[in-house]
């Protein structure tokens, strides 16, 4: 999925331990639904392979839907378990999209 | 990795077929090593799932870098097989970077 620049996407560079694995894919599911509920939320790709490397992005119409985001307060529970429990390492980079192409 | 803001990420988003999986890697394997070649790369993030889903996001210092690969010519001859027998489908989104955060 693309849409209309400018946009923002949130890049999330992952790297999952092997802890909790049911508890985790039950909090994705949940974040997943939360983050849709967000005025400005627009879509997301997501991929994890077998070694447990994943890449999320994540597209927002704007800063403020990002932080309306980054505030929600279920989301900040599953970050405090993400960095304590289920990251060995992550990145983030939060970037406004110029362009944008397709083929399908 | 993350860097230092202001940079670029280009996010390819895609999946793949079925066709060619040894050409493919192998031509993979070589636009890495010609991306590296690059003045104004920073590096990449790779992942692609059991369904041939995959996020790659490569980091450059600006959009000059990222002009000088899209028209490298062993990058054009790549683009075109991928467009014509590697890719059901792919996205490209090219932005700017604002802000980055690691945890290790």
């Amino acid at each position: 999925m693309i849409f209309t620049p400018p946009y923002y996407v949130v890049v999330f560079v992952s790297q999952r331990t092997e802890q909790d694995i049911a508890a985790y894919d039950a909090m994705a599911e949940k974040m997943v639904a939360g983050a849709q509920k967000v005025d400005g939320f627009l879509g997301f790709d997501s991929v994890r392979d077998q070694t447990g490397k994943g890449i999320t992005t994540s597209y927002w119409r704007d800063e403020q839907a990002i932080q309306s985001w980054k505030i929600n307060l279920e989301h900040q529970e599953a970050q405090k378990l993400g960095q304590k429990r289920w990251y060995e390492y992550y990145d983030l980079h939060i970037a406004k999209v110029e362009r944008a192409y397709s083929k399908s």
